[in-house]
Parts: structure tokens; sequence; C-alpha cells
């Protein structure tokens, strides 16, 4: 099972997903977090942030992913993943694909700025940003949405692990 | 635990890693086998074969291994990894990293010849190939060497199991 948590930056992604495997860890469940701007260090320090390069990272995420998930662990991914298709991709690609997606408007992600990021993209110091000058396209049919600007921590992570609980019953029951 | 299986092309990794990994399966071990060549295809599609191409794939795999490994599962890799100094990196990177000479001469390698690649490189259709005219530096102090000239294959398998078995009497005991 790979859970993969998609959103725009600052839409709490990471905090989401840390929430999750942090609960389900305590439940006993065998589960990893891949953390995106790791593995882009790890796996993909070759490449920019054109689409073909988001794509391509997307691609070896989720490879790593599969790699573990095969293992039969759980596997949480956060990284913003912007492109429809390359989801769709993986999605068939990877067995018990889960799509989280970290909603939230741009506004309130723009408001919360977590890495200061936004601000630089605004003074054209950062280009091509997500929600900024770089287009992100919101999942169609998620599995589980969160709107983390009306939900608090608990009930999205309570979302996540609902859902994955009526997934998994006998990992999670 | 990492295991690498280094050594020149027809050297034996694949066979020797293959059958370690039927028979730590067979133990009712928790292994997993990663495939040079499809992780190059997976996570290093951008790459050559040039020194600094290969020392990055073989960073590439050694993040996946290490993911893998992080789950407690025993990881078995076979990838030529041709250069000494990413292969102490790796080493000093992951926790129990075990590396597997799989040692034979070049010209029983040569003669094996599995792919036809050793043919093609001495007809210059293929540059850049490991023992040919591109180096292979030879592990100083593998944890394991197998001679697969001189050796059975279950005599160079039980050599590598019985050196887990030792290293890891909790899981192999």
């Amino acid at each position: 099972m790979v859970v993969w948590f998609t959103g725009i930056p600052s839409a709490g992604k990471t905090t989401l997903s840390q929430r999750v495997h942090a609960e389900l860890l305590a439940a006993g469940c065998n589960v990893r977090l891949l953390d995106g701007d790791l593995l882009r260090h790890q796996v993909s320090k070759d490449l920019g942030f054109s689409k073909a390069d988001r794509d391509e990272n997307i691609r070896r995420i989720a490879a790593v992913a599969g790699e573990l998930a095969d293992t039969g662990v759980v596997v949480l991914v956060a990284a913003i993943a912007p492109y429809r298709a390359v989801r769709d991709e993986v999605r068939h690609k990877l067995k018990n694909f889960t799509e989280v997606y970290v909603n939230a408007p741009l506004a309130v992600c723009e408001a919360r700025d977590v890495k200061g990021l936004y601000h630089k993209a605004r003074l054209g110091e950062v280009k091509g940003f997500t929600g900024v000058d770089d287009p992100y396209e919101p999942p169609l049919r998620p599995e589980v949405e969160c709107r983390t600007d009306l939900e608090t921590i608990d009930e999205s992570a309570r979302k996540v692990i609902d859902y994955l609980r009526r997934r998994l019953p006998d990992t999670l029951g």
C-alpha cells in the first residue's frame, strides 16, 4: 500500500503525513514515511523543476515506494506531484495506491508559507514554484481529501486512518 | 543489512544473488533482491557509464537499498559498482553493509559472456565496458569472496549464507 499525500506547498502534506505516520506506528503498523525533499537529494539530484523533471522525480519516488510496499510495509509519501497524468501513471503501476489530496486554498497556503518560498516566488527569486508560476492539477477522484484550512490536524489524520482501516482491515483492524 | 554482490560482467553476480535469495526465502527470511539493471531503468534513466554517472547510479541504488533495509529486510543487491571509493562511501552510509566479491578471472568471464557484451566491447561496438576498456577496482577487504571459477554455485552460496548467519543469528539462526 502506497499512500501519496499530494498538494501545493504549505498545504500541510508533511505535517499530516507525519501525524498519520506516528499514529500508525503507535498502532503497531509496519509503516514508512518517504520524504520528498530527501528523496530528491538521494535519487534525483540531476533533476530540476521542469514538467519533465518533476514527472521523472515522481516516477523515481514511486519506484522506491513500490520496492518498499512490496515488502508489505505501508508507505507514506509526501510530495507535491503537481501533474495528474504522472500521478495516474503511478497509480496504475503500484498496487493499492491511495491518493490523499491535502487541500487548502492558495491564499491560505501562501499566508502559512512554511518555508518562505511563496514570498521568494512572488519576488521572482524562485522560478517555477507550484501554485505561483507553475501549475498544480488537483486530483479528480482522490481516495481521501483533507481540507486543512477547515479541519483540525486530528480530523484530517482521522479521515486518512479510517480510510486505511477500511482498505487494510487485516493490517490495521 | 545490505549485501552487495560486486564484480565484473559475467562473474556470476546475478546467478549467485538469485541463489542466495531463493535459499533465504526458503529459510523464511524477509529478503529482497534488487536488480541493478532494473534500477538503472527505474531511478537512473538519465545516467550513462562515465565514472561520475556510474558512481551516482550506485548512490541511488544504495538509497533504495537503505530505505528497504531500514524496514528490517535483508537486501541483496547485484550491481557491478566498479569503483572502490563509492563502494566504501556506501558502506559507511548504510548500516550492516556486506560486500560480496564475486570473483573470476577476466578470461573466464569473457568466455562465459552471458549477455554477449564482451564480444561487442572487443569489436568496439560497446564502449566503456567494465573489464575491457573501463576499470574495475577489486574490493580490498570484502566480507566474503566467491571464486566462481573454482567453486560450485552451491559452495559460493553457502559461503555467503554462512557469513550472514554469523552476522544475523537472530534473523537466520
